[in-house]
């Protein structure tokens, strides 16, 4: 199945791209990006359509990048404006492609549809850089797996109980129901889990906030996807009965961008809205999310693809449960979204008479 | 050209399948097994139909397989029998593929067909453990080559000559005609090589046994195809014009289970019907039979898989020598097998009507 | 697109091949050599026809190859002479299939098409034998790319401005314009730059010869394409207004032969007309090439290739400048053989009635 191209995918963190050209590949793409002398980033193909050297390897002269094999320079539009050799003509209309890119939350977003890049297309992640209520923690993870295999771990709450038992589960969660909740173009996977003991990562959260994790607790826990491939979590706990603001919140981001069919950049945040000033308690939080993203995460998965490699989910006949129905209606819509823009690519819309 | 998947294969030696999961890779189908608390092997494929997930990562909780992710459990028939989440229920009929397994002569035997296990249709490898008789040695060898490449090798008494120079080599067996003999199921090629001094590897063993190897010997060397991929050795020795009885016999057993198209598990057995109780005589044999199976033709066979890559056998046009008969014969035999296996599988049975 | 195949390969430096099998895979095709007790070198496919085996694991006796899997001897002309087993009979018409060597300009040059090897059809490269006038310095590369990115590369002088440009660049040559002439069957690509500074090896050579590298001089820069894939070199350079003969000149010679689709063997050789017993400047001018041949061009053909995989060159529809006429040219005439070699095949000459 194609990708779904008219949309925006967190192409790197805002810190990765620099004033250096720096390579990506994206949705089977060689991508390179650097940042112009006022500050804005840039995106293009990263073969020079000259003689298909990668532009990566050349270097950037006033905002123009000058390819390493013949010194062609394209300006910020993608245009050939320079070619060192014999009398400098171009051809006319010789050019770079060129993506558009967008930068906000800290992320740079790129478009790489044949469509107009719609801003408005990009969901709402404010909390990434609202520092006044949240303290944000980042990372970057390259997973060797079809990024639809991360969308539906990161949307089936099921699996904590056994893949994460010793830092996410707990027996409140377990025995909790997922509630699916389409909220606009998102869909989330909610479970309640009233009255219980706090899970392993909490505790450790709870009682170093608190002083003490003793008590019974309420624990909201929410995945919500956002097309094409971006969840949030938003997971929430205070003591039994009392009102959500008295608790803690850690708001997630996971933006995951297919490098190929079989390999995913996995941009991920974990924003809280406590000890907002302790480095000590990002150490302790980083240490626990490398544990469970890479070591259980990210060996699990790969495990699978392995075992499915290049085959269809659905001839797989995957084995449905209750839980699933979260994932599994993400993974509808997503085919449908890709299925309908395939379809408008085949046959251009036909002008209505009136 | 597809595997003939109703027949039985050697799956595992038995001492390699204990209590927890073992996974092994058998006609490109992931499996795993293990042994229940009364010692019975079970075997299933190593996908969990929920989401994929490697059975194997996962543990063994009172004869049920549990897998890693989500914490299903499978029982002994395959049948899910336990939902760690929510309401714990799981869709009728849920299940996972097992496959029959017999365990007969320190092997544990795979039936990976559709059609139903006959265990019966297992030949017999009574030698295996008669140690009334024989003194087994056993090993496991991957090889990178096609396990028809295996099977051309070991019914193929000709290389004997340039490839075991050093071992296995001698004159009488070099200038003896193959006989080609059909009992049974099996195929059989057999060397009479009257009337010659010992080969390397006999002198060994006889100079060990009888302390002097001097002396005109006859030899038997006999090689038996059992389908779809056992190769079954007996190797007699005897001082020349003495029965057969007086001299010394091995018995050897080949067992080829492939692995994928291109490589091969490679179980073999070599049993001596002298030195029963002689343990550094093991030692000696063992390095001799690395030699030989390691250095000498996987090696070979490995360098021929690299060489023809995944071109049909046919298409190279072979030369066809007199010693090639064997093999050949074998060859055609299988390949009526699984093409007989395959139009079966296409046009089930039509009810004759009486 | 296929390989052309009635031509002429370098397939080995004269001296990498001896008495002993030497193995290369030429045209996707594994290949083995030998000198008889002659000294006259020979070529055969490395599969013994028998089983496949790799002949270069084998031995020579007496100017036969022996396979090292069954003892088959075949002798110079393929033919199939001796089989050690049984009676010893071989089918008759065994044979191994043997190629065409010449060998000439301390090169052994390999034909693999079904049509008549044709000596007329090589190349003139004597000034790599004219010892009497040039110093010759030789080499070889395994590129990790299509041969024709490399032919691109040799008959593509603009890219030295860039790539080359600590090395081989002058400003001279970069003003330069490319002027393309066909000369019989080659494809010269040239540039005459008359006036300039010495670029940076020609600097350190000039002064090297003659004491200072002080003044203006004029440059010739010439590359000739020769079917299918070698390319020679002829770069002099005097005094601006001097006589072409009062100056330097250093003759190049570069036999591209493909391994695979997107490896290549690269046989270089540079030959001076000056300093003809200076050992020291052959280490300089070695390393130097290194540099350049390596360092530069194979790692950005190395780039090229994994960008553009297997992509048909004409589908990534290549921005065509000024200087790419020669280069462009080359393909074109060389599609055209490939494309007629291709058809000759399908339609066997139909014979004119007289």
């Amino acid at each position: 199945m194609p990708f779904l191209k008219n949309a925006w995918y967190a192409a790197a963190w805002s810190h990765e791209v620099e004033s250096e050209p720096f390579r990506r590949v994206l949705l089977n793409e060689p991508v390179v990006m650097f940042r112009k002398r006022d500050g804005e980033a840039v995106a293009f193909t990263n073969i020079c359509p000259h003689r298909f050297a990668p532009l990566h390897l050349g270097v950037i002269v006033n905002d123009t990048i000058e390819c390493p094999y013949h010194g062609l320079r394209y300006n910020t539009e993608g245009v050939c404006v320079f070619n060192p050799d014999g009398d400098g003509r171009v051809p006319p209309g010789a050019r770079l492609k060129n993506y558009p890119l967008l930068e906000r939350y800290g992320t740079l977003w790129i478009w790489m549809g044949e469509g107009a890049a719609d801003a408005s297309k990009l969901p709402d992640f404010e909390f990434l850089t609202d520092t006044t209520h949240y303290r944000p923690l980042t990372g970057l993870i390259e997973v060797n797996a079809d990024y639809r295999f991360l969308l539906d771990n990161l949307l089936d709450i099921a699996h904590i109980a056994k893949l994460h038992h010793d830092t996410l589960a707990s027996e409140a969660i377990t025995r909790s129901k997922t509630e699916v909740v389409e909220k606009g173009d998102a869909i989330w996977v909610n479970r309640w889990c009233p009255n219980g003991p706090l899970r392993p990562d909490l505790e450790m959260m709870w009682s170093r906030d608190r002083g003490s994790s003793e008590g019974i607790f309420d624990q909201w826990v929410r995945a919500g996807w956002h097309a094409p491939s971006m969840v949030t979590n938003d997971l929430a706990v205070t003591l039994a009965g009392q009102p959500i603001d008295a608790g803690l919140n850690t708001m997630a981001a996971h933006f995951l961008t297919p490098e190929t069919e079989s390999r995913t950049h996995y941009f991920w945040a974990l924003c809280r809205n406590f000890r907002l000033d302790d480095e000590e308690f990002d150490r302790l939080m980083s240490a626990g999310s490398e544990h469970v993203f890479v070591e259980q995460d990210e060996r699990m998965l790969r495990a699978i693809q392995e075992q499915v490699g290049g085959k269809e989910f659905w001839s797989m006949r995957p084995m449905l449960l209750h839980a699933d129905q979260g994932p599994i209606r993400v993974r509808k819509t997503l085919e449908r979204m890709i299925t309908a823009e395939s379809a408008a690519r085949l046959a251009p819309e036909i002008p209505t008479t009136a």
